[in-house]
């Protein structure tokens, strides 16, 4: 199955995003680069508190979304976009329903350890946790699982997100995600589909 | 096989380490803590430089850290040491050389994307990169895949890890994987290998 170390493989083939260039200075992972742009451009102090322990929830939170949440979301979109596309045909459901399940795990985790009662992850504020996770966690809404419909509590934390971030910028930034099934109608050269597909299903 | 996330959510039953008590403060993840006690103990600029184009490079690497040298060392230690001892059986060597092949790319990345000719990740000095890489990397060690061998330029940046941090300390550090093997020797009540053998062969 498309585990994630090899799908962040696939990714960085078609050269990796998000990548950052600032003069000569060029930069990857969106994590880093959210970090590199609230130093530099001095962001208001609820993204990354100076507070040390509200700081160290944030970084506790980057460092478990990676193995989580990030291993497994996007796999969402591997077996119900990409690999059809290349390869033409639809994944057994038996592998989307593994996915699924990793996923639950994942989200009942972050329900329970990071959100708990708290309005964002960090407290009352938002903070850059919410925005990496809320970004990872539209990526299966956009592929036609929507995450948020039985789980009212992230539900309510992602209408904050949309609130705190207002809603037009919100949706601007997940357009893409959110028409990711547009897709499937994208016509892919038959000899390229010949060479990647049993990359794709391996 | 044991995947990342899998492997995470057994060591949580376990309870989780590492983690950190300050008062009444809690945290867990390794990176978060590194940076948590270098905030609180004010360690010198070098660990986590205050440049921050510098301490960018420190976070693209901890980022990019977790779904590829986190997700692939610690597997080895997975199939040869804590699996067999609770299921009682070596699993089959298609498995450990599956998981040798995905760190070996990971190791690949490591030296051509990071360490490229620097002494040290960042540059010219050590950093929380270095020391979060090289803990990961010395668990195939602990349990016999000597991941260094074959590797001259990884291995003569783990000496000066070594230097850096003091040949005594790390060790020390280190003194517990290196001596994993021991563990095959602890007895395992079979009830307890009886519930825990199917969880882990999934």
């Amino acid at each position: 199955g498309p585990s994630n170390s090899e799908g962040a493989g696939k990714v960085s083939l078609l050269k990796k995003v998000p990548a950052l260039k600032d003069g000569d200075f060029t930069l990857a992972e969106c994590t880093a680069i959210l970090l590199y742009l609230s130093r530099k451009y001095n962001t208001p102090d609820h993204w990354y508190p100076s507070d040390i322990q509200k700081r160290a929830r944030v970084d506790e939170y980057l460092s478990w979304h990676h193995a989580n949440i990030r291993a497994n979301a996007p796999k969402t979109m591997w077996i119900k976009v990409l690999i059809p596309l290349f390869t033409g045909q639809p994944l057994p459901s038996e592998k989307l329903q593994e996915v699924m399940e990793g996923l639950s795990t994942s989200l009942k985790q972050f329900e329970e350890r990071f959100l708990q009662d708290k309005a964002f992850i960090i407290g009352r504020e938002i903070s850059l946790a919410d925005l990496v996770a809320i970004v990872e966690l539209m990526q299966p809404v956009g592929v036609g699982c929507d995450i948020f419909e039985d789980r009212p509590r992230l539900m309510e934390w992602r209408r904050r997100v949309e609130d705190a971030v207002g809603k037009e910028l919100f949706f601007q930034a997940h357009e893409m995600i959110l028409n990711i099934k547009e897709l499937s109608n994208i016509q892919i050269d038959p000899q390229l589909k010949e060479h990647l597909a049993p990359v794709l299903m391996k």
